[in-house]
């Protein structure tokens, strides 16, 4: 099939939105699409299953709600509740400033939202250029993330959103508890600048109700983290900021509505999930590479890194055999993204598609020379590169979309939301836990519960000096001289219990 | 060999700086050292070669300097140059911003930089709290990043630095000439507002002398875009903003003289350089994902992203033999990433090799329970995540550094660039060319004229209405239909000279 014909046969448009997406520069013929017949059926089925209300996360025995939870939102009280409280946060002004702290998929939604819709520079407009407050955000447990926020926060005009489904997410704990020794600390009460955003009764729930917090929004058990940006976790930072969230819901709900057909002719979000299973032969074999020519959707790679990466990369399909999936995600933007990494891609290993997202409407008309705005050059390079690319046998998917409102991100997010779940149904797998995030925590407490062992060994020691073998010993974990040594470390440079030198060849500790 | 033995072994410390790069967490043994004998040398006497000076770009008969030229800059004319006018800009008050605007080499180290040393929120500091301006970088050749600035900027306190090594880079250019449209508007000379980085009589150098702009910073043909952070390049955004580029110049250099060594064992550039060859095949089979725990550094996976990807993603190798090379790279920042795509990482493909970064000393020493600060949490998730990934035998390296300071930035860049240039040698290619970057350029401006073809086709036919195809038909050019299409696309959005209308299943363009 020619090029003409494969972009006719292989580009689906919504006229009503403008949204197109073609697959026109993908490897594939009408025998591979042929041979995915029960594939799609199964994912059409399967994703029919979840928006009926079925447990489609078998191992936290839970429904998977965000596909419809969406579409009765805008009219609950819940989201009333939401824009009722930030209006009056707005028309009040007490309050400047947000910070959000949470993380993953707490964070990497409204960080996306915020720098496509508020722009680079949101922080630094002045008020009567800002329909609402300033944002910051609190996205780990880095003490230099929270110094630097302390270099520009006015504690008495921030308002703090802490977001953590179960409450228990360390990181968020610790933003959190540090937050509130810094408000004591400037004679102020955190609790009449702390809103909680947590599910009814958590420990979070809890510690707001009980310190009396201005406000405790309830978010749902059966919407995920990394698929919460169309419900409370990304409309109350949204809101805050002045941000049009029913249109981003009317955005993904159109979206929903577009990708329910069974025909994946017809339907963008299932013949996606198709050409990843063909590109990557159903295991992840490429690296999806996302390159959106606009500079607002740098963060896009980034939350769909999430979105896709902790979804699909898992050790088990839904039979328990052991399958080992993912699929692997990057990207920055276009057409910066030409003078980085695409040598590799245009010379380099054949080892991934690329995803381009055109933004036809130009934010600013710019001339430069002989009728040629500053916009077509964009669309020059990016046609450019993307020809350049095809023209060595790479793939790629092109996005067009009108313009970048909060109603196209909506479309974005709820694509992709939706072909990860359907591609899930093709490789059997849960993409709704992440029981590898969960052994990394234990391992973390393990480490913990070790520094813990090493400082108690060290009481009474004064000047007792060795290498991180001797401490080991010392501490009674003599197997563990590797990560006593860094435990040590870690303590020579925070004027902890010890001190080290290097003799040459390994780090001496001294205890102090 | 067990895990102690292997860290003793495999890890490489200097005293003097604290800085230490550790290879036990690596699938390798004795065995595979053993039988590089050959490359080392190739890799030792290649890095020398490059250092006295040889052609080491043959494609463009260049030398390959930015190792050699960073020792004798501090004491060079050119530095003090730098370091004077920064120093009276500052003083003088005049400006209270500067504005980047270059692409790729010329953007991505000044922003690592930027955000790793002077913290994410520089720019919101008031004037009493910076020992510099504040910085804006435009960085492509979207409309949008350009009116964002706009936003912000005040034009008579802003300087500009228009960065381009040949001087026709377009992105740049067409930033530079927007720039000096919008100061015509103004009412002001943008000449006053601007200073040149360029190489001797390109037109970039021409065009300044020309308008008599405040400056011209002189770069070296000799450094390539990608390796360009310790020159010029970084130099001058760096003094703008009160960076002490003579300390990030040091820990460069000492990071060179450690990485002279011909004995791997003792050079931890050579080291990494096999590291990577043995993980990846020789090919590059595995992803390089860069996760340091540090919030500072989460612009380091995207700076290496384009000095690892741009240097070593080739087709032929310096042969001429096709090898289609390359090394993907990827990254954001721990312990952030273990709720975003660590997950994969942990349970899916074992497709990688993660390098993690500690930054051993806190910003602030925060107490969250039990005598356990916010650092030691970020200590114990980083251990754990990295116990956790090894015991799913999963790949790792770990850098620790003692703080995160302008020295220990230069020592990492300059440990990846050494590592780059070592490990071109074992695979035999040109690190220093972009053949790639060219191709993309070429059929850029393909796009860019048959725009104008199409645009001279519609002259004098208001009211045609028809598919893309009749368009190229009437544009003489029938077989490019898609990209015709594309063009309407973009001019129907753009008030451009059609508009267009969804029938069902095609766009109809109309022309006005």
């Amino acid at each position: 099939m020619d090029w003409v014909k494969r972009n006719c046969e292989y580009t689906l448009t919504d006229g009503k939105s403008g949204f197109a997406i073609s697959f026109a520069g993908m490897k594939f013929d009408e025998n591979d699409l042929a041979k995915l017949d029960k594939a799609f059926a199964k994912a059409s089925a399967g994703i029919a299953d979840i928006e009926a209300g079925a447990i489609k996360n078998p191992d936290e025995q839970r429904k998977v709600t965000h596909f419809t939870d969406r579409i009765a939102y805008p009219e609950s009280a819940a989201f009333a509740a939401v824009e009722t409280f930030a209006a009056k946060v707005i028309a009040e002004g007490k309050f400047d400033a947000v910070v959000v702290n949470g993380i993953g998929g707490s964070a990497l939604g409204p960080q996306l939202m915020q720098f496509a819709i508020n722009g680079p520079y949101w922080n630094e407009l002045p008020r009567s250029k800002r329909n609402g407050l300033k944002i910051y955000f609190l996205d780990n447990t880095d003490s230099s993330g929270f110094a630097d926020l302390l270099k520009v926060m006015e504690p008495e005009k921030t308002i703090h959103l802490v977001i953590s489904k179960s409450g228990g997410t360390q990181e968020t704990k610790n933003n959190m508890i540090a937050m509130e020794k810094f408000y004591a600390s400037c004679n102020l009460d955190f609790a009449k600048y702390a809103v909680a955003v947590t599910m009814l009764n958590s420990s979070l729930y809890k510690h707001a109700k009980e310190n009396n917090w201005l406000e405790i929004f309830e978010m749902a058990e059966s919407i995920g983290g990394r698929t919460s940006e169309t419900a409370i976790v990304g409309h109350l930072p949204a809101a805050l900021t002045g941000i049009d969230f029913g249109k981003f819901l009317a955005g993904a709900c159109d979206m929903d509505a577009w990708t329910r057909n069974a025909d994946f002719r017809s339907n963008p979000a299932l013949f996606l999930a198709a050409i990843w299973y063909l590109a990557g032969n159903g295991k992840g074999d490429r690296n999806m590479v996302i390159v959106p020519y606009s500079d607002r959707l740098v963060l896009l790679s980034r939350y769909l890194q999430q979105l896709v990466m902790e979804s699909l990369g898992k050790e088990l399909d839904l039979d328990g055999n052991v399958v080992h999936q993912g699929l692997n995600v990057f990207g920055n933007k276009g057409g910066t993204d030409a003078h980085a990494f695409i040598q590799q891609l245009n010379d380099g290993r054949d080892d991934f598609f690329a995803t381009f997202i055109e933004v036809l409407q130009d934010a600013a008309n710019l001339e430069i020379n002989d009728g040629i705005s500053m916009g077509d050059y964009l669309h020059g390079f990016f046609e450019g590169l993307s020809a350049a690319l095809r023209s060595k046998g790479r793939q790629t998917i092109t996005i067009r979309i009108p313009q970048l409102t909060v109603y196209e991100l909506g479309q974005i997010i709820a694509l992709y939301e939706r072909a990860v779940a359907m591609y899930a149904e093709f490789i059997n797998i849960n993409a709704f836990h992440q029981p590898g995030v969960q052994a990394y925590k234990l391992a973390a407490k393990d480490v913990l519960a070790l520094r813990g062992k090493v400082l108690a060994a060290l009481q009474g020691k004064s000047g007792f000096s060795g290498s991180g073998k001797e401490f080991a010993e010392l501490a009674g974990t003599p197997d563990k001289a590797v990560e006593v040594a860094s435990i040590l470390d870690k303590a020579a440079l925070n004027n902890g219990a010890v001190s080290r030198e290097f003799n040459g060849k390994n780090w001496v500790y001294t205890v102090k």
